[in-house]
């Protein structure tokens, strides 16, 4: 991509010309000249939700009282799995939202292990969220059995190279289970060409799309993916803590035994049977009532989503993160900081990490700013990665330009130097 | 406990000596002819439960977005879990809310017979909701190693006997869980005597709370429990699928290994680190993100409870059931209906069983009543079960008097016959 000048002209310009510049007003936006590049950690507010809440509350929970559950509460979770299915290459039945991401994770990571039991080996990498890893290490733990968790392993902190992931699936492996867009770096894996590796060892696959649905092309049936977990609440924008998903290939929903029989996973729930017979389709990975409040949160947000197209959405992301690294090459290569993210837009999601030593106190110098100056809202993820999420759905490049040229201020006049170098709090 | 009359004077005298009626205002009720029987399988929605939602979402996620962790989010599980310990005879730090009634259920029971390694039997009872049985079932088939499922049996369909208990706690059980108010019974198990028990064996144990929390006195700490769990959108008001909580013994807390090990388990969640270092407090009992929407929809419902007191609400759902079956007794039972509840209050929860051959077609006839005739709403457990929720913090025995009064024109009628014998949907 190559852009002509880091004027704010041309970020004008571009926005101009972004077809998808208007979806930004479907969001709560109270405070204009706050900058926000953090929508991979939690997504805006659509401003149909707050009264779309207010309806399930009263009209629903409010008047008709248990009687919602038959209104339509109920399959809340197909209905919207159907919806999240269409933003990842699945079909209708192959996605629930239930649990968190972590809870989901451990539910379809011990059923296929047990599935392929005699593999000991469950492999990730070390660019995985650190929850995915905890979890694969209790499991493990509760398995027993000889079974191990492997890491693939980064050379440069960015990408794990398809060598190195070729070297580590092999015929004792039962699981390959990453992130498709890494947390830190954003590195974008080539799904179809892991599917395939793993597919070729005979071990299942299981991917986190926390960091990739809503924001980058997802093809998981044509990519013969496995298995799949996600969150709701980055570019889905269903709110803090918001439900998570689940996708189980069809052919290999009633061959799973999960470890987690809950009532939501029975054939016929309300038939109140002592024994417990598992629905056999995707009902099965449910566990317990679903939680009608947070479903009906995300209803908006997905109609938001379904009208812009991912694949809109990809190309906004890819030209306003390609920008992202212009800038970053014009005025901050020369002041120390390098790029952490993979500089090939294929291989990249939707956020940009940039690395500098005094990463941290930038990242408070841009939070804390005062007036006239705007307010910047990056990320901070150990040690030294300012994180920008590049949210396609609201942000504009002219807010790129006006973040970054606030981040070269900050660095430049060395007023980083006046915040703590110890991290306190979450952002 | 005796009532001078069946007349429909009574129930008014009743709710003017009512000392806990005013708290009926605090919940929405836009129509006062549904007369709402089932608060313990859905409680009502709190007046203020909307305004402060929409607070929530304007303010906390739309104006502070990501900072919103930092602010108050975080603890959340944590403050609302101190909320929940006053309640149930807990200490602050020894409850947290997070992920549904069964996936805490998991949580615990897994890290109880892990703990009690060696020791091949988890104990129940054949009273218990399915949906606990269920996970148990699971458990076992996934632990191995030779443990089992055993079931306490009850002689009559409502209570399990003391003798049946004794005989079943032996040397070999690790756990025993039971629901404290069995969910179609209503009968109250001693805790006190069940945790002496199973302590005399070497057995811990672990109450679901679900049908007695809010509304009937729970001691954890007093009587030496170990483990518990239970839901808030039965008698805490919390809205449907509202989120769960947990009770660990303090001293219990840094011994347990979950099953489940996800982020906000860790010791410092954001430091990211690649190895889980379980804290060693109550937030190792959580997993993934906390469900923000979802926890501050409880606070409000959290807040009434608090004001009202088990201990009065205690007595006016004592009262109140006593009622029932006076009204019961007087004009039911030459209709062919018999108690399936406790007649002992001292043994019995917050509600009432009245079980009749064509109990489902009469649920039926009182649900779906057309003016004059009051609309009443009690729960069905097949095969014969009407199950008459009683919720002291918003019934009426105004209320219940008209529901009585309702039911035995029904069944005096035969308007019942009217109706589906075969049960659909949910209520």
């Amino acid at each position: 991509m190559h852009f002509s000048s880091p004027d704010f002209a041309l970020a004008q310009q571009l926005d101009v010309e972004d077809e998808l510049a208007g979806f930004a007003e479907q969001f709560s936006n109270p405070d204009p000249d706050l900058l926000y590049l953090d929508g991979n950690s939690l997504g805006r507010l659509p401003k149909a939700t707050p009264a779309h809440l207010q309806q399930a509350l009263t009209r629903e929970w409010g008047a008709r009282l248990i009687r919602g559950w038959n209104d339509g509460w109920l399959d809340l979770p197909q209905r919207l799995g159907a919806q999240i299915a269409a933003l990842i290459g699945a079909q209708p039945d192959e996605v629930l939202v239930c649990d968190s991401t972590s809870v989901n994770l451990f539910k379809l990571a011990a059923a296929a292990l047990r599935y392929q039991n005699g593999r000991p080996k469950l492999l990730s990498d070390d660019l995985n969220f650190p929850s995915d890893l905890y979890i694969f290490q209790g499991l493990v733990d509760l398995l027993g059995g000889g079974r191990r968790l492997e890491l693939a392993q980064t050379s440069d902190g960015i990408e794990v190279s398809q060598t190195e992931l070729a070297r580590s699936i092999d015929a004792e492996t039962a699981l390959v289970s990453l992130s498709l867009v890494a947390f830190k770096s954003g590195f974008l894996y080539d799904m179809k060409a892991v599917n395939l590796l793993a597919q070729s060892a005979g071990a299942l696959t299981l991917w986190d799309l926390s960091h990739a649905a809503g924001a980058v092309p997802v093809d998981l049936n044509g990519s013969r993916a496995d298995l799949a977990v996600g969150c709701t609440y980055k570019y889905i924008n269903g709110g803090p803590g918001a439900p998570a998903f689940l996708y189980v290939r069809k052919d290999l929903q009633a061959q799973l035994n999960l470890p987690l029989w809950g009532w939501f996973a029975a054939q016929a729930p309300f038939a109140f049977g002592l024994d417990f017979e598992p629905a056999g389709d995707i009902r099965r990975f449910q566990v317990g009532t679903p939680p009608v409040l947070a479903l009906r949160a995300l209803e908006p947000a997905l109609e938001i989503l379904q009208a812009a197209g991912i694949p809109r959405l990809r190309r906004k992301s890819v030209l306003l993160t390609e920008y992202v690294i212009y800038l970053a090459d014009q005025w901050l290569a020369p002041l120390g900081f390098t790029l952490g993210s993979p500089r090939a837009a294929e291989r990249r999601g939707s956020h940009v990490a940039l690395r500098h030593p005094h990463g941290y106190q930038m990242c408070r110098a841009l939070i804390e700013a005062a007036p006239p100056a705007p307010r910047v809202i990056p990320d901070f993820r150990a040690p030294d990665t300012i994180r920008l999420g590049i949210a396609p759905l609201y942000n504009h490049f002219s807010e790129i330009h006006r973040a970054l040229s606030r981040l070269r201020q900050v660095a430049e006049t060395g007023e980083y130097a006046a915040y703590p170098a110890v991290r306190q709090g979450v952002t």
